[in-house]
């Protein structure tokens, strides 16, 4: 069935095949990936829109000496297959087996981590900084998508590389999407150049004239005294600073891409090249609902159904907080919903479907975001700014500055807290707990379960609060009937779950739940072992009548959460205890000082040692130890 | 002397002035914040070079109604005297006076919180987006430097704000600097728009036409009309983004001022206005100096000589770290130096003159500055990263995902970590050890002296230990002999500089140098409380050798740190005593766990309880407590 795929294992194997070629290749790799995807899932819509720009790019450059660096990076499944990952590619995002992101320790073809959005043309005008201070010949190039150019920091690499004027190449990837439709002026901006016919006939000049080089360099001279004259006769915003701009052209023209990019070559400067896909490319399923077909779960491939569960399972957490915040919001006109280009991903969706001039999403910003968030909060209104936990790491000045030092009322959703699974190292919600506990006038929740988070959300709606954080996992919650009144909680307040004499278990979110199952094992097996469990439910502020109260009946104490341990909220206990002068022993559970691969959520947990059974193992080690003394 | 500035209480007065009047009021104001600042030192040319505007937004606009966001913030003193505080502008950046820094708990007219730079037009949108969604009639105006403009948050806000399409109207208050010299495409791209004929043609065109209503409406008309017809043939960077876009115009025209502003609140949705000012403005030295008198200290107004110290002083350590990395980049050619936007306060400013070539002043923009440093990394050179402490928070996400995930080797140097003093809460490196220890692979030193800023400097210079942050306080350091001979520091490492026995002290830092006078001064009045004193050296990794033998030698610790107390090294030091089942009380001295005001560091070190007399007492107190049991 594949005539060139097992053929190419290499970008040396690539460059064998002729131009003509290249399509049928191109149409091999697609049909692989979403083979493979099918079974496998991942990040299948993007990875679609770049395969022919992939195979262009390394049938043109001489990779690895010249650098690709992939922004976001979950469009780089064609780079990987490749670059001699093929044979691994089933083993996608799985423990032990490819990460789903560029990794440099995985491949010499990875240049740069990638994970996070925005930050490719920093990265390589870094890289192509170093090549020139060594004088090393090189190509460095960018691939960045139109989401990922609305995040500041891009542009941040835009005005630095405008004045450093090193060899850089920027490949602009618009396909009008960043993982939800684009959204913010720099998106209509870039549509209304694809439209524009001035824009296309220059577009034709420039590649007609680029066909041969001595006409290419006599149109670019003209195009440097042009500059010269007034740039802003003719600037578009990359121009503005200072970068030579090309395209828009078909980013599914392979061989048309793959001239372009040769011609690129021996242009100086920094350049942006303007490429147009289409997100899901060859498969009509993904490329009519690119929302969905981002990351699709499995599929039946020749039907375009995607697989979902046969049993009736708990909701997502993300469903209860959507559901959750349009139920509140048509109640309180002063709710509004912020999310930085994740509405499907963290379900404001659901209330920006019912109520869209009460929500905003601004785009990959997620220090706007925040700022926005605060601006809201200052006249008065009330915003549940939804942000996924590792992201809120790009807005922590914005929490302190902008939020916390006024302490306005703005509740931080932290979608994805604590290990994600499959996305890996880059995405793990870890340090949370840690990063914000320190900051003054914050408060950190953490539900159990949904009825928990919709009270937790009940509660702080009306305001007084300050800046509150609520932090959830990933994925499924334990309730199927969770839609139930709202109570008040108490802020700050614990819930004991179970009253025991011979060590205590005080475990954050949703970690409960296995812990509470430990427990009961325990129990059954060993009914002497008698425990105590607390559900946090507050990493800040910590609930200090119960830690009282704990210390004067236990000398042995075990944390659980999704987090560091190093800082987290185990480390809150810890520093209690030893305030307030007991003798109690803290064993902390939660996530090691090491960054952690991509794998299940429960197969990590199990690794970084918090899950059901390590806490079990926990309280028997702890027990044995405690009555041998 | 002064005519009308002490009739002028309140926008309300200032509004009774008439036109012609203007000027001299702002020839008055300017005078007194120039008395006023050469004695009671603070940022001088920034709200030098913005006193026209000040008072025509205030006389244009109806204050605190209509809202005022200033960026930065610390060009608003005359915005501070003219709303209500020009009898407490002596008291500015004092202990319990006035805050340098627009803030609302301070003032109704300090619309939000300012310190750190490109925040405005997010927090102006989100005001704006209120009044909308509330149906409030209000004008809302950010007043932003083209430094600022450079910073990532800003490109947001405008991106957002030209699609929400809210009545917003930006200032860009363009002097060509940030705090230093303006750098970036960005910079080079506005000195363009200003010199450029057609420019000005339009400007004079536009401000001819907005003389009358009538015809301002027929333009603006026309302009719209434009627009559609094609956006990109006349448009600029801001109108590319959805902002139209008005000026350069004159900001020391204080009547031109008043009128184009006038002009513009009838205009709907997003707009800017490009104002050109010159920094230090109508002081002579200031105006040929700027860098110097962006915060000048104590000066003599006749002269303009600056106040300096009559005794010799230990050089500041900025200046040990600028000194430091010029001498070793001289023999290490991998060696880089890497600033957003503080040259001259981080002192990389020495190695910059010396070897421009390898010096990256990349403009108000922290993240892409470690990003931009990750990629040179990536390459094998060896990046000094200097930025602030509270900056830093910027950045976070950076260092996380660019810089440790991938364990390159960078050293971020963190000047002004700890209680920076005057400039107050937005700007303490407070959290720095408490985010920064939670993340893999990062080291954290933190020398106690020049010294050992010097070996630590010249140890990880080498590379081979990832990412590495040296933290230290601003200001002078305590040792006149500190070009010494450089010696390689082990990594992890401390100095135990006294040995006692009733209980131990661990400082961090330049802690250490006044923990070690408090001991002194027990030693002498008491001789039996017999001290250890550790200098910690590095908040990561501990010196667990050290701790181990602490632990079996005393009962009771006391940390210091000039940072937060909750997460910080304490709660380190804490976390292995539990960890190691130590019965060892530790007393954690630092900044609690509130946002800490403006003073001197000293008033505000003894107000957090980690100054040389809180240390004193703390021994004495744990001593009796001990010997008491």
């Amino acid at each position: 069935m594949y005539h060139y795929l097992y053929n190419v294992d290499s970008p040396d194997d690539l460059k064998k095949l002729k131009e003509c070629e290249l399509q049928d290749y191109c149409n091999e790799l697609r049909q692989f990936i979403l083979e493979e995807s099918s079974r496998n899932p991942g990040h299948l819509g993007s990875s679609l829109g770049v395969v022919e720009l992939t195979v262009a790019l390394h049938y043109v450059f001489d990779t690895p000496n010249d650098k690709l660096i992939w922004d976001v990076g979950h469009q780089a499944y064609a780079h990987k297959i490749i670059t001699g990952r093929r044979d691994r590619f089933s083993q996608n995002r799985k423990l032990g087996g490819l990460s789903g992101f560029p990794k440099p320790s995985e491949s010499p073809y990875d240049t740069f981590s990638a994970g996070h959005a925005s930050n490719s043309i920093s990265a390589a005008l870094g890289i192509s900084t170093a090549a020139k201070l060594k004088g090393e010949k090189r190509q460095v190039v960018a691939v960045i998508g139109d989401g990922s150019m609305t995040g500041g920091l891009a542009f941040e690499g835009l005005n630095n590389a405008g004045i450093l004027n090193t060899d850089l190449l920027v490949i602009l990837n618009d396909n009008n999407m960043s993982i939800d439709n684009g959204v913010g002026a720099l998106n209509r901006y870039l549509l209304k150049i694809t439209t524009s016919e001035r824009y296309n006939r220059l577009k034709s000049h420039i590649w007609d004239a680029m066909s041969s080089m001595p006409e290419l360099r006599r149109m670019m001279q003209n195009v440097t005294n042009t500059t010269k004259q007034g740039l802003l006769r003719q600037s578009n915003l990359f121009e503005s600073l200072n970068f030579r701009y090309f395209g828009p052209i078909d980013g599914h023209d392979v061989v048309h891409l793959s001239k372009v990019l040769a011609d690129l070559k021996s242009i100086r400067g920094p350049k942006l090249l303007h490429v147009l896909t289409t997100k899901g490319k060859g498969y009509a399923p993904a490329e009519n609902d690119p929302s969905t077909w981002h990351a699709p779960g499995k599929f039946d491939l020749a039907t375009g159904e995607r697989v979902k569960s046969a049993t009736k399972q708990p909701p997502k957490f993300q469903d209860v907080f959507g559901e959750t915040l349009l139920e509140l919001a048509r109640k309180n006109s002063l709710i509004v919903g912020i999310t930085p280009a994740m509405p499907s991903g963290s379900s404001l969706s659901i209330m920006m479907e019912q109520l869209p001039e009460r929500c905003f999403d601004v785009g990959i910003a997620e220090g706007h975001a925040v700022t926005f968030s605060a601006g809201l909060a200052r006249e008065g209104m009330m915003p549940f700014c939804a942000i996924y936990s590792s992201f809120m790491q790009r807005a922590y000045d914005n929490v302190i500055h902008d939020a916390a030092l006024q302490n306005l009322d703005i509740v931080f959703c932290l979608d994805r807290a604590g290990l994600v699974g499959e996305d890996g190292a880059t995405h793990h919600g870890a340090y949370d707990v840690a990063y914000l506990r320190c900051v003054p006038n914050m408060t950190i929740a953490a539900p159990m379960n949904e009825v928990e988070l919709r009270n937790i959300m009940y509660t702080v709606q009306s305001g007084g609060y300050g800046p509150v954080v609520i932090r959830y996992p990933r994925g499924n919650g334990v309730m199927l009937d969770w839609k139930r009144d709202f109570e008040t909680v108490e802020i700050g307040k614990s819930r004991t779950l179970r009253d025991g004499r011979e060590l205590a278990v005080l475990s954050l979110g949703e970690t409960g739940n296995w812990v509470s199952k430990a427990i009961d094992r325990i129990q059954s097996e060993s009914p002497e072992i008698s425990v105590t469990h607390v559900d946090l439910r507050f990493a800040k502020p910590l609930d200090t009548k119960m830690l009282h109260r704990v210390a004067a009946q236990h000398t042995h104490v075990i944390t659980v959460e999704n987090g560091v341990r190093d800082g987290g909220v185990g480390s809150a206990v810890t520093e209690f205890f030893n305030d307030n002068n007991y003798n109690v022993r803290v064993c902390r559970l939660g996530i090691p000082d090491e960054f952690v691969e991509q794998g299940t959520p429960d197969e990590l947990k199990h690794l970084c040692g918090f899950d059901e059974e390590s806490v079990y193992l926990k309280i028997k080690e702890l027990y044995n130890a405690k009555v041998n003394v």
